[in-house]
């Protein structure tokens, strides 16, 4: 797993060298919004997203550069949801990451239009940013597959039903439902927008990613669930236990501890069963998954 | 002044029937979010946005189905923005065209995602939508102009200088500054976009409609600061005098009553000199300027 983390290490450094460069600089008027903006993005995140998407340009031997725009595009939609939800009226948080949130640091008004601008943001940056090389139906193809994941059918839907659904009894299924939209929606996003970027023609394997997407965002929630309960506050970067807290449905509230666990190991099991018979070059979405499954944090 | 009427009726009726065509219906998941959408999306809007791009595509005698798509994304830009701006953090205003606000029909956390899901389904239109018929780089371009006019450089930014500007002295170049941004932006877009549906070429021609827009975003923003100050409540649909309560930099603030209907006036002879020797296809745009001009509300 070592050479993951240099891995991870060399991605998250292309996405936040592209981030830098797209993003206007804190001295353009409006000044403060834009610092706002810097503040959010780069705060320290995991660029899960885009690890995702350059992952996807490894596995097709493709110039990383071919992917950077929608890398950048999918982590500016991540950002912005995250700002929104950190807000009093939503899930009221103060801490991100261990440093105040963006309504903290700035003022809501501020978060707000913050959110608003990065949404408009990730568009433009594809608009403007993607290479020649894409052909232009594969740019729009790209373009409506963030635009759904992000909407009322992803995840601004699905951070919608999980606010509904606190302080309700909610079934295995409802809160699979609910994940899938709020976060699985945009992780399967960023795999789907690097394959249009990569102009894969192959169905099968197109189908077979799709599925190792949506399986990934699931264990990615599973274990978030697992690490708000077992992880300290500080290892985590937000309050421990916030979503027992919130009363929130969670994987272990549903399951308990123990099953939570071989839930996820089951779902490694079947992502690596759905890679089963790519070759090497598919190792490093092998790794990811086996990553998700052990992280701390 | 009668025919025009009868013409922003028809235009009003064809961005309506696309609206409720386009949107996801009230009954499909997650219902609330998408019954929030539905509400603050027909409520009685003027579709000042949609009527320009359909205007444009009268003096082109072009299909009016060529811009639909383009009418419906800058009107729900338009509808999110004010829903945001309606929020306690934001103007906290519980009244719009005279029925609660968002935050008040629904709760803060819905209208913030009906916003946010309100933007992304923008884009969403226009990448499903925009006639086969458009070149795919003029769609491109369609798109390009509103993130660019969504943004921190367009409406986003606009709101954030405002915000910035209450209880401050600006002056009046920075006022026209920021209204440009804020509504000239979109204002801007929603012709700019249009004249891409209708592949327009003579650039001498798109430079004075671009010079028109720009103009009549100006003119739409100083009349809107005089019947903030003499319409009555109910004409307006919010209360009267709210501007002032809330102490904003307006033109009749800056330039006093008398200056600012002669800047009105003056406006709008530069818009109709911007617009001479152009024939009588073009009327609807002298028209629409007569009529921001002298309309009540």
């Amino acid at each position: 797993m070592q050479d993951l983390a240099k891995t991870f290490k060399q991605f998250q450094q292309l996405t936040d060298r592209a981030l830098l460069r797209f993003l206007p600089a804190t001295d353009i008027k409006p000044q403060k919004l834009h610092q706002a903006m810097h503040y959010s993005v780069f705060n320290g995140g995991k660029r899960f997203r885009p690890i995702l998407a350059y992952s996807i340009a490894k596995t097709q031997q493709v110039d990383y550069q071919q992917v950077e725009a929608c890398a950048c595009a999918t982590e500016l939609i991540h950002c912005y949801s995250l700002i929104h939800d950190d807000l009093p009226a939503m899930d009221d948080d103060d801490l991100r990451r261990g440093k105040p949130t963006c309504h903290i640091q700035f003022d809501e008004a501020t978060a707000i239009l913050c959110g608003d601008a990065l949404q408009a943001f990730a568009f433009d940056i594809l608009l403007n940013h993607l290479p020649d090389t894409i052909p232009l139906q594969n740019q729009i193809n790209i373009m409506k597959t963030l635009s759904y994941a992000s909407g009322s059918f992803g995840m601004a839907g699905g951070q919608a039903i999980d606010l509904e659904s606190a302080d309700k009894a909610i079934s295995l299924q409802q809160l699979e439902e609910m994940h899938n939209k709020k976060t699985g929606a945009l992780i399967s996003a960023s795999i789907k927008m690097a394959c249009f970027c990569c102009d894969m023609q192959d169905q099968q394997l197109l189908q077979r990613l799709e599925k190792y997407a949506h399986l990934l965002g699931l264990n990615f929630q599973i274990t978030d669930d697992i690490l708000d309960i077992e992880s300290d506050t500080l290892t985590l970067g937000k309050p421990q236990g916030s979503d027992q807290q919130a009363n929130k449905a969670t994987f272990p509230a549903i399951l308990g501890m123990a099953e939570t666990k071989r839930y996820a190991q089951n779902t490694h099991q079947a992502i690596l069963d759905e890679l089963e018979g790519l070759n090497e070059d598919y190792d490093i979405l092998r790794q990811i998954s086996e990553y998700i499954l052990t992280r701390k944090h």
